[in-house]
């Protein structure tokens, strides 16, 4: 019989799946994706993932006895013992889903189901920016904004898998439009790449300050986050703004949880140190002294953070 | 050899050392109290302690091979393995204190050390208002405002023992004042009594509005509850500003780890459903909908509730 030595990762996404193959300590041997078919309520995903963990293996000329475990993240809550709460984006409602991969799979693997957000966070401490720490949130500044908590080394999922969402802190008290989830004032309307861009919208909008941006004609928070850098006032006030919350809104997190290290990913994470500073900035000005000896570091796996992340959640030493 | 199936829970305060004897269940077996020696940085207090455990079972008639564990809070923070990282109140400076209780009691008796608050938090998801829960912040509204967190029925230390220190949250953006900590605007300058009192002035000074707070002489947040449930208009502009900001701060805590409950004590929770009822108005206003399904429940064990967690800290099944 072959030793158990390797280790899935699945993230699964609204129009693709990724899956790696990893060992222990974390060397990729292998990564690839297949679509995501969300016909019939996406009830063929599962199957397409397990016949593609077979593939692999024969391709790579593993046994399937060498699979340790398989580990998945997918895009909507996730309780702590891998029941899914619904995946809107997949047609998914409730269920098991670390029970019937377990069917699917085997009860030899080890089986672990995750949010995608929580398996990126897990990545990003396992590989990637919060390496060598065992507390850390997970920001991820992209089109919304979410998170993942890692409190000594594991995921913190929450009673209803919904820890970590920080993006919908109700933090701007004076916002007069709605946020997505229906609220105002959430933390997304100012620290997401949409917030970004509306934001930035509103300002040449309603004041007459000159600014590079007025000669895009369909602005982007990387143009946002490019013409800070150059010193563009608009620009610099939208970053500013996006400062000041985040810096808020990680002194409540380094109230509540006490983290060693915040994590910012996602697309707007790709503006790099400006944006680590003036949050950092911020949140110095503002958390409790006890809490705020924080490092705040740029995520480092991009798009394949979830994939190690589920991978390493299947590990058994960690 | 006797059955080990005795726990000790101790509550180490500035002035008083409350110690109690508790069976596996929960069930009170002695509580009692000594004074705290602060001479000379706090040296004596371990050693007064062991004395007291000695005696208590010796009068108990109680074998030492009986006890089973010995928990202990204290008024600082203290890591997740025990080491107190500075107790101003009692003279302390840095120490592994769950080590040092070991040397002086012996390795058979399993040895936990938190801070109070963490205690008390534990004390009330065993025996008090999270019973039956997994996932909890407790927050005691005192003089001043602290909390603790218990995460999946363990109590969540941070990186520097500092987790669930809620008071100093900045919720409050136009605060002119300072808090004690030297920030502005933290939860703890409207939700503690210093708070409440403090804020009762300021509006009585402020504005013309008649209110029966100006017959008292010295004010007392006691005074403002009651007169808030009276419909003083004063005092209910105190009490709503503090749902307000409590409301906002535990919307926080559900985007970031997603409690099922959250447990009200201190002295300004004897004002018993108005407040639980204002704060949970304005927290389900605010909160992101998949954390919104959240408990409140008002603390049920008083100055007792560091004992019993001290204790259940301590039980090998739990």
């Amino acid at each position: 019989m072959s030793k158990k030595n390797v280790y899935m990762g699945i993230d699964v996404g609204g129009t693709a799946i990724k899956i790696g193959l990893f060992k222990e300590e974390g060397e990729k041997i292998y990564t690839g994706q297949i679509p995501t078919r969300k016909e019939k309520n996406g009830i063929y995903i599962l199957d397409d993932i397990c016949k593609e963990i077979h593939q692999i293996l024969e391709e790579q000329k593993m046994d399937k006895e060498q699979l340790a475990g398989v580990g998945i993240g997918v895009p909507g809550p996730v309780t702590a013992d891998g029941e899914v709460l619904g995946c809107v984006n997949l047609g998914w409602g409730t269920f098991q889903l670390e029970q019937e991969l377990a069917n699917k799979l085997g009860n030899s693997i080890r089986i672990k189901a995750m949010n995608d957000a929580n398996a990126a966070a897990l990545g990003e401490i396992w590989k990637g920016g919060g390496r060598g720490f065992r507390n850390m949130l997970f920001v991820t500044l992209g089109t919304g904004v979410g998170g993942g908590l890692v409190l000594d080394g594991s995921i913190i999922a929450g009673s209803n898998g919904a820890a970590g969402e920080i993006g919908h802190m109700p933090v701007v008290y004076n916002e007069k439009s709605r946020c997505s989830c229906g609220k105002k004032g959430c933390l997304e309307q100012v620290a997401s790449a949409t917030g970004i861009v509306k934001e930035a919208k509103r300002i040449l909008k309603n004041k007459k300050i000159p600014s590079n941006l007025r000669m895009i004609s369909k602005i982007s928070a990387r143009d946002v986050m490019d013409y800070a850098k150059e010193g563009d006032i608009v620009a610099m006030q939208v970053l500013m703004r996006l400062g000041k919350y985040m810096g808020i809104a990680m002194a409540h997190v380094a109230s509540i949880v006490n983290p060693q290290v915040i994590v910012i990913g996602g697309g707007v994470s790709n503006a790099g140190e400006i944006l680590i500073d003036i949050i950092e900035k911020n949140f110095k000005e503002r958390a409790f002294l006890p809490c705020r000896n924080v490092e705040f570091k740029l995520a480092e796996l991009g798009n394949e953070a979830g994939m190690y992340g589920a991978a390493f959640s299947t590990l058994e030493r960690r």
